[in-house]
């Protein structure tokens, strides 16, 4: 029997001081409650999501004593975690000093594993390159050294054996991804377990949240132990880290499989915990109900979203913050999350009339901010608009060639795109400065991809916590914080109640029953074909799946609404391309500047799904299948 | 003896019609000229930076329709193009249909090479993974292959056989990276030229322009050739291509190089050129003279904005532009530079004064106006200021819960700020949308590192055309333009003699000489040692080298200023802290919300420095250092 602590920290990116600072007093509280081996995540110590980071030699050496620090207090336990393995003497592929994403075990002050291979700890076989993951740019894989050295990934791949007490353990430790094995050519928990008598397999992993992932890992995992008839640990981390333009949440949820792929421990989701386990299991397999299991529910989204927004104030030292409340959904929704999340003492909500808002989205912003008990302010724009639209009219404009002066107009268009940056630019920034904040961007998904909302107007802010979530998901979120986490109706009725609308001209009021452009039972799926499905859905596929007769089936939106919504394929044809125009073009450049986005989806916007600022396209398919669905009226 | 054609043309990314058809026409125009070979660049058809345009289905089968295209022109002339090759029965590693990054050779309307190769083409031995560069996360390398297959790499590493006319061609083709392999343990030109008797090494490249970049490449690529004895033939694109946060100019400059390693014929640079070249050379090797050598001039950097500019506005369809004039030097070299790439008409020029604003600058922003024949406008931000000062300080914020109302403050610095906003999305965003286009972002590089700009604010812009430059290289382009663009001062000298200013309030006040809180002439240089070097340099380093009186040696400073600046090391050392912390810091923030920045150094911020935003560090090496270097005093 050995009995394994989890430890499940949170790791701070970048911080090496904090993250083994706390391993060591973990490894302290793991010691007295009798462990014989504490396992922590992935890259522990530096972090994952450190952007270049990796190329500053000073910082990899301040991990590599940080990994000293650690591997000193093994004393009578085993201690298993993540750090760079640096090999000063040999170069990657950019010519850099070479760095591994490593395993190291560590016991009585020493460490474990260098007998049968060229490094006193174990590397990364698997690299993931997809999403938000750029492990290829920094580390050398077990692949590459097989490929450079001669010798097979089968050969490389070896346990760490540890002569523990009296007896000797062996250890098959892999990181992360290499338990992710389903399209590589590679499988590394089969090749350590057909080969050796292992006593556990140990996934060591800093692993994102992402809506559904656990559901799959725990398919994925399970019938990996069970394959192999050993028990596995997964030990993954909580915390916060970012790209820039997109940020994660790591929720933890370590698990120990036993031998037949049951679950018979987990820890808390979105928490430190050190947990300890015996192997072999001593207790019955957790019953893992249905609801454990489905991690794709607007609750996973609640957490996600209520945890990140908390460790991004940490993150950025901010502490207070400013929410532009229009009465409309997305405003509301965030500011019940934020409430909810830093507290309302600490929000400035501010409502911006200008001569196009209604008396009823005045009204719900007001009654919003009173049942939350935040701070309140009505602050109008239409003065500085007026300017504004007076100033750029009347000043002249010189030729200085010619001599000869004139004025520009305000088109309505320009007017409305005055007005959201004055409210965000002027008064949202102004007050966040004076408030000591800052201010959020209340974006969703839905307004990212085409790009509706304005640059340094509404789409500015200092985080956008719903930007990976779709309009129908900004009202489940709202109703689950009415319904579960306030009790109680903090976001008014009339909020869900009212048509979607900008408000940023008379075509647009929202007593009149006018508002977005855009459909959401529809669009809200057409879009997420374009951006989340695995192989993107091009507008080939959208006409093609429309001239078949399959298309909300495809979407996975409620049927007929093609047919409602479009009376001609030529009104779908002109709706698609509009989007797909936007999406592929002005929607680009303003991600661009766009702020950083909270991630909870399989594809968020930023530095997950990466995109070039090109031209809109059709291919050549697409335009035949056109042709022919125009000929057909 | 072989007629090679080189194929030098502009890629437009995403557009693989417009990209084969010019293809099309080029063919023709080589079998004109009695050419047996045209030879096209890299992903010719496609375009290199898709971001993850790479992920659509339909996208893949559009660029193997166009190859097919470009194959059946293949008549009487040997055709050799980059495309992504599909092999839709396999995944990549990441589960989506595996494409390689490929090298086609098309005779007779049919493709050559399967006869010792799995595949109808070459692929790509070394994907670069640095820099703004993806290759490993949407292309499958022939070492992954090698590893997948069982073979070697080297045996995988095959040339092409042509059956071209009565002879037989032996063509060692590669791709870009493939020829830079310096730190790759993998050499595919020796490789292949070792193991065959090869008529020519073909090197088709994407390759984008960077200082100094030819240079090396010369070097590098003329030892090859002479090392195999073989000519060597390199083929590289024109054009521009993003990744969102970075834009890149591909310089061309197709070189020929014969068998003792010398050029023998060169293409020009950011142009299209189809050059017929015989092999071996009829003539003597061009005399490369020192000056052609040196790529990493001012000149250079104004080729490669100006190009850069002219084709950024096609592809975002732009025509006219607003640039705020200040009488600072960034503006007014970014005003001389966009007069001369698209013309003086297409400007419109806008001088924001406030009650901090000189009359010096006011009068120099007129001048350059009037010099290049701009149109001009004063516009006036007191009033708009003062609106919003006013209205922050004195609207009534409300507390719900308990009813209390409060106002709030404006210190000077939030004024500072609240004047920046109110001149870029006030009013430059305002003029450009009644103009009918976009305005520019002035920052420059020394700024964008610590965040010295405010957001939505001087940072705001359609693309930051000097975001790449340092204050020193600004200045060194404005004297360029002058002299040798220009001829005659339009960028006034007083704008360079003026001290460098923000001008938001009296502390910054010019005329008394007072103005930014950086001395360029040596924190360009610590700046550039951060983020430019290719082990990037870290507090740690910079107070190493201080404290053994060596800094200005390494960073390549003026000698003796650390001494001229700091009067102790602790005033040296708040310096050095003060800056880290805003470059790892704000820096971060801002630059995630930055506009795209034209890319020339080797470390562009954007894609090419990947960045978290994190807590800035400083390592236990330094504070030990810090603290004896304090204790001396």
């Amino acid at each position: 029997m050995i009995r394994i602590a989890l430890g499940q920290i949170e790791i701070v990116p970048g911080r090496p001081d904090v993250n083994s600072a706390f391993m060591l007093k973990m490894i302290e509280q793991a010691r007295q409650q009798g462990a014989d081996i504490i396992i922590f995540p992935e890259l522990a110590i530096p972090g994952y999501l450190l952007g270049d980071t990796w190329e500053q030699q000073g910082f990899l050496r301040e991990c590599e004593e940080c990994g000293r620090q650690v591997i000193s207090a093994s004393i009578d336990i085993c201690v298993v975690f993540g750090n760079v393995g640096v090999d000063w003497q040999r170069h990657g592929d950019d010519g850099r000093v070479r760095k591994y994403n490593a395993l190291f075990t560590a016991y009585q002050g020493k460490l474990w594993g260098n007998d049968n291979f060229p490094y006193p700890f174990r590397i990364k076989t698997l690299h993931p390159n997809y999403r938000e993951f750029d492990d290829t740019r920094h580390f050398y894989s077990l692949r590459k050294l097989a490929l450079e050295t001669g010798r097979t990934v089968e050969n490389l791949l070896q346990p760490v054996q540890v002569d523990y007490k009296d007896t000797k353990l062996t250890l098959g430790g892999i990181l992360c991804e290499d338990g992710w094995n389903e399209y590589y050519p590679v499988n590394p928990v089969a090749t350590l377990s057909t080969k050796n008598k292992l006593d556990v397999i140990i996934n060591i992993s800093c692993s994102p949240f992402t809506l559904g992932k656990n559901d799959k890992r725990n398919r994925v995992f399970s019938k990996q132990a069970a394959a192999a008839g050993i028990p596995l640990v997964y030990v993954n981390a909580v915390g916060l880290q970012n790209n820039g333009k997109t940020v994660y949440t790591f929720d933890g949820f370590s698990s120990v499989y036993d031998g037949q792929g049951q679950v018979i421990a987990t820890c808390s989701t979105f928490q430190q915990e050190l947990k300890v386990v015996e192997i072999p299991p001593q207790s019955h397999p957790l019953a893992t109900s249905a609801e454990s299991d489905k991690d794709d529910t607007i609750e996973n989204v609640y957490q996600a979203l209520t945890y990140g927004i908390r460790k991004f104030m940490v993150q950025t030292g901010l502490k207070k913050v400013v929410i532009g409340v229009s009465g409309g959904i997305d405003s509301a929704v965030n500011t019940a999350l934020f409430a909810n999340a830093i507290g309302s003492e600490n929000l400035l909500l501010v409502n911006m009339p200008s001569i196009y808002n209604s008396s009823t989205t005045k009204g719900l912003s007001e009654q919003l901010a009173a049942n939350l008990g935040c701070s309140y302010t009505i602050f109008p724009i239409q003065e500085a608009v007026d300017l504004t639209i007076k100033q750029i009219t009347s000043t002249p404009v010189t030729q200085l060639q010619t001599g000869t002066q004139s004025t520009l107009k305000v088109s309505s268009f320009v007017a409305e795109n005055i007005q959201a940056r004055d409210r965000s630019a002027r008064v949202l920034a102004g007050l966040a400065a004076a408030f000591g904040g800052a201010f959020t961007c209340n974006a969703n998904k839905s307004e990212l991809t085409v790009g509706y909302s304005t640059l340094y107007g509404d789409q500015a802010g200092f985080i956008a916590a719903l930007g990976d979530l779709w309009k129908h998901q900004v009202y489940a979120l709202g109703q689950y914080l009415n319904t579960k986490v306030f009790s109680t109706p903090v976001i008014p009725q009339g909020i869900f109640d009212i048509i979607p609308s900008a408000e940023l001209s008379f075509d647009q009021a929202v007593e009149e029953g006018k508002g977005d452009p855009l459909y959401y039972p529809y669009h809200d799926y057409l879009f997420q074909a374009f951006i989340e499905w695995w192989n993107r859905a091009t507008p080939e596929d959208i006409l093609t799946w429309y001239a078949a007769g399959e298309l909300e089936e495809r979407l996975g939106c409620e049927q007929g609404l093609t047919i409602k919504l479009f009376a001609t394929p030529a009104e779908f044809i002109t709706d698609l391309e509009k989007w797909w125009k936007l999406y592929t073009g002005l929607g680009v450049a303003k991600r661009i500047q766009a702020p950083p986005i909270l991630a909870v989806s399989r594809r968020a916007y930023g530095f997950d799904h990466r995109e070039a600022q090109n031209q809109p396209y059709f291919t050549r398919a697409y335009n035949i299948l056109k042709t022919r669905l125009l000929e057909k009226i």
